[in-house]
């Protein structure tokens, strides 16, 4: 990153300057994009980004953290490239990142995103199906028209992930079907890898590719940040469970009762104890009220909580010593390490 | 075209040896490319061309008639290009053919397509969807990994012609929502070049790309490639009123019977003569039994036919003359030209 934004030690402030240099490096990049996508397109587009209200009127925009983009810049940075030549492609990642949401929300019927209502609930299926659609396009079509040398690899890469969470996606709802004895902790880890970790790798190594690194490199930094992914999802499903529902803005144990095959219950599931028995039991029959405690109880005895934060660990540390093997230099990967520590953040 | 699939001149034979050609040319790059999809999407692929039934059990394979791999083959060889270097680009403008023929029919609610249950309605909603955008991206992946020097122009082309076809399929549904009074002849006119024209038009400029050709000779492709679809829309919609039933395998009036704004009736509509008043009021109702007569009559009566017959030879005319822009040699041209009489010979 620049040294006005993200000099010496890593801390808790590193990330969130970098992130807020991100959306404002990005944002008019794909502001500008959003807006070439002919009428209706551009309307679903704006209102999913939050950049208009579902009466088309202008809103103050509220596109997300900026993650996928700031690893784009920050991985570039970190290896000599220029940050200003990698914006479309950091744009192009974050434009994947939000097709894949507007179509993720139309199949799992979520209702809300971002605090607003998810497009589909406003344009219906087929416009919000159609908007992801254009967005892919819009992606794929600002890596065609940069000229930065990297960009033809980028798009072979940023492809492969999309076909990548694609399988994600499918694996995550096929599961929700599949009893919760049939579901193997290897099926979900990599469901998790595919649905999370993939495109947080594509982004570090779409930097990689922007500062010119050779293939070696590249590769080690998408496993960097499919590992902080992995960690990222191992955290949050651990919050799912035992998150502070004032901090966290979700109903206590809302994954529990809506059956969610997440990690630590999965783990749980599979340790073969007097508890993983009883959460199977429990598991097995819709939510009744008042389960609540025994089945977060039934998850924990059975090793669910000890596990997940113990392969989160092991997963940053994996995550660390594969950024070490792309950048050495400890002051360098700076941004990148306090990317992965942000995203991971919410557990303590 | 080679010598031995497109000698001499122009007849009815020909076009059929190009398809012929096209379909064995590209079904290996786009087996292939199926192929490297992973086991979810593979499988949804593989049914939706063809090459399996839905138990996944290998099947003859029937991915359609492959003219847009054909125009693309056609357009590259008329310009003195190699028909093997523009493989994967046809393999690609084939796959975003079929990306949308998924997710059109998901919107649709369409159940047959090729003579066969739609995708959706064998895997469902949200398969369907997801395999429709990995075929989007596996489109983007076989021109971004393509090392012709045309690949990367042809892939921001044919990202730009995604949009343009989302924008034309939610044209297409929106206006089935309006009343017939609602729509003008414009609309419908830019809704079938966007849905139908764009992609042929695309296919031809990417032919070109391939060959090498000067932006306005792909440009004056691709003009030619939209007006030969609005052409074949056009004498679609005319085969959808008057054509026989035992010819087109669609049953008679089916458009006029679903109130279908198609050329010919939002032209008839728009006529300001009895005919149309009567037609008016036909469609501002549901259709009733034995009304279909009476409703083809106003059609015809109100100019539908003759003004959409009219209008496709119009089409066809400034197609030729487009071709002829490009590829002034009519000898060179023949190709293209039998394939835009094939698309649209089914009128006589």
């Amino acid at each position: 990153m620049d040294r006005q934004v993200a000099p010496g030690p890593v801390d808790g402030q590193e990330a969130t300057g970098i992130l807020e240099y991100a959306r404002a490096s990005v944002d008019p990049a794909l502001r500008r994009a959003v807006d070439s996508l002919p009428g209706s397109m551009r309307r679903i587009a704006l209102y999913h980004f939050g950049w208009e209200h579902a009466d088309g009127t202008p809103a103050a925009g509220n596109a997300g953290k900026a993650i996928r983009p700031a690893l784009v810049l920050t991985a570039t940075g970190a290896l000599g490239g220029q940050h200003a030549a990698a914006v479309q492609a950091a744009a192009a990642v974050e434009l994947i990142h939000n097709f894949t949401l507007l179509h993720d929300d139309v199949m799992d019927r979520d209702t809300t995103r971002r605090h607003r209502p998810t497009a589909w609930t406003v344009f219906g299926d087929a416009d919000a199906i159609l908007a992801g659609d254009a967005m892919q396009a819009l992606a794929q079509r600002l890596l065609a028209e940069d000229s930065h040398p990297a960009s033809q690899a980028a798009a072979a890469r940023l492809a492969s992930c999309v076909v990548e969470l694609c399988e994600g996606q499918h694996a995550d709802t096929a599961m929700e079907k599949r009893g919760p004895a049939e579901v193997t902790l290897d099926e979900v880890l990599a469901m998790a890898e595919a649905k999370t970790g993939a495109l947080l790798g594509c982004a570090c190594a779409l930097g990689g590719l922007y500062a010119g690194a050779d293939e070696e490199d590249v590769d080690a930094l998408d496993a960097f940040g499919r590992e902080a992914g992995l960690a990222f999802q191992l955290i949050d499903d651990v919050i799912g469970i035992w998150g502070d529902p004032s901090r966290t803005g979700k109903p206590a144990g809302a994954d529990l009762i809506a059956r969610k095959k997440s990690l630590p219950v999965v783990a749980a599931l599979a340790a073969g104890t007097p508890a993983a028995t009883e959460l199977a039991e429990l598991y097995g029959v819709p939510y009744e009220e008042g389960e609540l405690e025994r089945t977060v109880l039934a998850v924990e005895r059975a090793g669910g909580r000890d596990w997940a934060q113990l392969q989160a660990a092991d997963r940053m540390s994996r995550a660390m010593h594969e950024l070490s093997r792309a950048i050495p230099d400890p002051e360098a990967a700076g941004g990148l390490l306090a990317l992965a520590e942000f995203v991971t953040r919410r557990s303590n």
